[in-house]
């Protein structure tokens, strides 16, 4: 993306005709549950709106079919929020090639030359909006356009320190030494394929869409083992932890208006007729009226981190770029996340204002050095969309973890048990853990992770 | 400061006329020592380039003046890098009026009815560049920046929470539960002072050198003690960290086109003419040559906090935006820092490109809660330019500060003894505790701030 496309894309007198209502082309992306789950026995999953919420039900893949590394995996559908589940989840091997075959029949050396190929897993949560067609397309889309991001860069990957050249020829002598000094490492060139991934995929479903005269948005995190590490890479309000006997470490933070209010405000304050003057910049405790006028009221800007006084003009009493508090947050009064995949259509209702300018598609990623943890028995990675989050917390969470694995160590279905004792705990049973009732009416999706078996009894491997 | 004057002020056909060569109105700003110095019993402070680094003189103030808190301060200048000292210091009380009398001569209220003011304490470091005028103006102005700030804005500091309205009248019966919600607290009000601050004394020092047909910028390190609370705001590369007998904590990071990498690449993304077609924007491990033209090579651009490879172009070959690592980067190869105070003319040697647009003048603040700690007698905080950490880790000073403090309990001038000693300490003289020679040969400047005393024994209280 360059800065020219974004001005001829968003800003008024661009090249580009506006995207209006799009003239569908292709037929629409057909709504499903994800692969995992077929033969798991409980219908498409689609709302009922009869059910109370705690007899909705959970499902969880067939008892037969084992996911990468033994990972459990669980999900509910929200009470009557929308017709589908917006959620969306993925996981697989991933297998990038090392050396160009140039020939897709060569895949079958996978089993007969395995040094040519790097093996790595893949687990993926989308978290849909404005229907379920963005986050089908990622779950379906992602992990390609990561295995192409990862085999055009694998060749720096496997070596000590990437080269400077890709083709590993020293133009000047002195290019290892810069490498070093700039500390690049090959799990930074991951870092930059996971970047880069996201960004190809939310161009892939902006293309699709359009195409098919479908709209919409996803959050997506992905958690990538690969060459002894474990990548998370977030773009969303979705929550990846680490749960050990003695600790409890985020792997991810949240991207909502609210966490990324500076750089919303600072593109506002940059391109101010992205807000086409419907829109206040400023952020103030509450939306003002006529009343306010006049008067000295508390008020942050771009560059602000603390608060101040600014006497109310009245364009002060315009409606809020960012609005409301914590869940309620809203940009421009629409998206409660900032960053994300799709939303290529999406506008201010009844107005021509653009969502998409403010929102990132790149994810931020956290390296987890698996093989550098003394990795116990109970050690897992619990992965899940924000509807678990709203009602559990990290700490919760990991109480509910170490109260059910130790008792359950020989059931080799227990980390899909766990997910969906985890869901279940959304739901309003009464929970002696916690000692309150939570419900949460959003759709709900959890991988849980084992780190210690790393694959053992899966047909991952 | 608007998107409309900035977009007048720096773009190509902006409506302000391009400042050129500045011309002088009033008489330039002349080259002194912190005024605390005075009678300290050396000469002017400037660079004699005939003596070795370790026989520079350093300086501390007079024995009989002690600074608030019975601070400790020291100073060297650098061997010969320039003419004059270029680092510049303050420090004093801070009185906050906090009602409106309107009339200078109700200053003498401070005694009769101290009530009516919020006292606080200030100490201020300045490193400049490009000659010594803009850290003497910042040393003259910023606290009276900050005082106007503060007093702007002190009805809602000594509330229990700051109200929406500064009045206190409450428009709407929820605003103080709006207030609550947002988190807004008193300190928020003092942070948003200090960044107010800092850019007011911006604006003042662009005024003050176009006038006078001066140049030049500086780093602004603060530290304000105000109702209980420690502030520490910082924009450039020095340094403040607290030592303790059992911790050593940062209280401020550095600002440098390294450290802002992705804000300022992507500034030029945004508004690629700022480069005039003379930088590319983007990061590679060395600055290109003809021979990489084709090649793969390890890149990174705005969006991105990994690695990646990129096939290169002719317009790769550019200068870079950043280039250079840890202490050599440049920002467009002329500036080492990426936040402060002044450089409005300054511009790429032989052409018109501006560095101002992409630097900050708002600081970071760090606030520490000094009621909260259990204070022991030797807790310091340690304020430095850059000077003193390129050759001192934050360790080495901690463990320099706990050597020395305990042997020296009855000395009253023990505070202002360490400063020097840590001055000393850069300059080459064999460390028993570091093992090693450092020489630092760039101006140096230290505050030892006692943290237990809180003014006792100081001629400040």
């Amino acid at each position: 993306m360059s800065a020219g496309w974004f001005r001829r894309r968003f800003l008024p007198g661009g090249l580009l005709p506006a995207p209006g209502t799009p003239r569908p082309r292709a037929s629409p992306v057909p709504y499903r549950r994800p692969r995992f789950l077929r033969g798991s026995g409980s219908g498409p999953g689609t709302a009922d709106a009869s059910r109370r919420p705690d007899s909705r039900p959970v499902r969880s893949p067939a008892r037969g079919r084992s996911l990468p590394w033994n990972a459990g995996y669980a999900e509910i559908i929200n009470a009557e929020k929308s017709e589908f589940n917006e959620d969306q989840a993925a996981c697989g091997k991933l297998c990038i090639r090392r050396c160009e075959f140039g020939a897709e029949e060569d895949q079958e050396w996978v089993t007969l030359c395995p040094e040519e190929f790097l093996m790595g897993h893949y687990w993926a949560l989308f978290d849909g909006h404005g229907g379920p067609a963005a986050a089908i397309l990622a779950a379906n889309t992602l992990h390609s356009c990561l295995r192409r991001q990862l085999e055009a860069v694998v060749e720096g990957m496997v070596a000590t320190q990437p080269p400077m050249h890709l083709s590993g020829r020293c133009i000047c002598p002195s290019d290892p030494q810069f490498v070093e000094e700039k500390g690049i490492r090959a799990e930074d060139l991951v870092i930059g394929a996971l970047e880069s991934a996201f960004q190809e995929c939310d161009e892939v479903i902006g293309r699709e869409l359009e195409a098919s005269g479908q709209v919409g948005g996803c959050t997506a995190l992905v958690a990538v083992s690969l060459q002894g590490k474990l990548y998370v890479a977030n773009a969303g309000d979705s929550r990846a932890i680490l749960v050990r006997r003695d600790e409890v470490r985020p792997l991810s933070s949240e991207f909502t208006p609210e966490t990324e209010r500076q750089r919303i405000q600072q593109l506002a304050f940059v391109y101010p007729e992205l807000l086409a003057g419907e829109f206040t910049r400023l952020e103030f405790p509450r939306r003002l009226k006529g009343d306010d006028l006049g008067q000295k009221v508390l008020f942050r800007d771009h560059h602000m981190t603390g608060w101040s006084y600014k006497c109310v003009e009245k364009s002060d009493l315009k409606y809020p770029l960012i609005h409301g508090q914590g869940r309620q947050a809203r940009l421009l009064g629409t998206l409660a996340v900032s960053r994300g995949l799709g939303d290529h259509q999406l506008r201010v209702l009844d107005t021509d204002i653009q969502l998409k300018p403010f929102l990132l598609s790149v994810p931020q990623v956290t390296v987890l050095d698996v093989d550098q943890l003394e990795l116990q028995e109970e050690d897992v990675v619990v992965m899940a969309t924000d509807g678990l989050w709203d009602v559990l917390s990290n700490e919760q969470v990991a109480r509910l973890v170490r109260s059910f694995l130790p008792g359950n160590r020989e059931d080799p279905h227990r980390f899909s048990e766990l997910a969906q004792m985890l869901i279940h705990s959304t739901q309003g049973k009464d929970d002696s853990l916690t000692g309150e009732r939570q419900v949460s009416y959003d759709d709900v999706s959890v991988f849980v992770i084992p780190l210690h078996s790393q694959g053992q009894g899966s047909s991952g491997h």
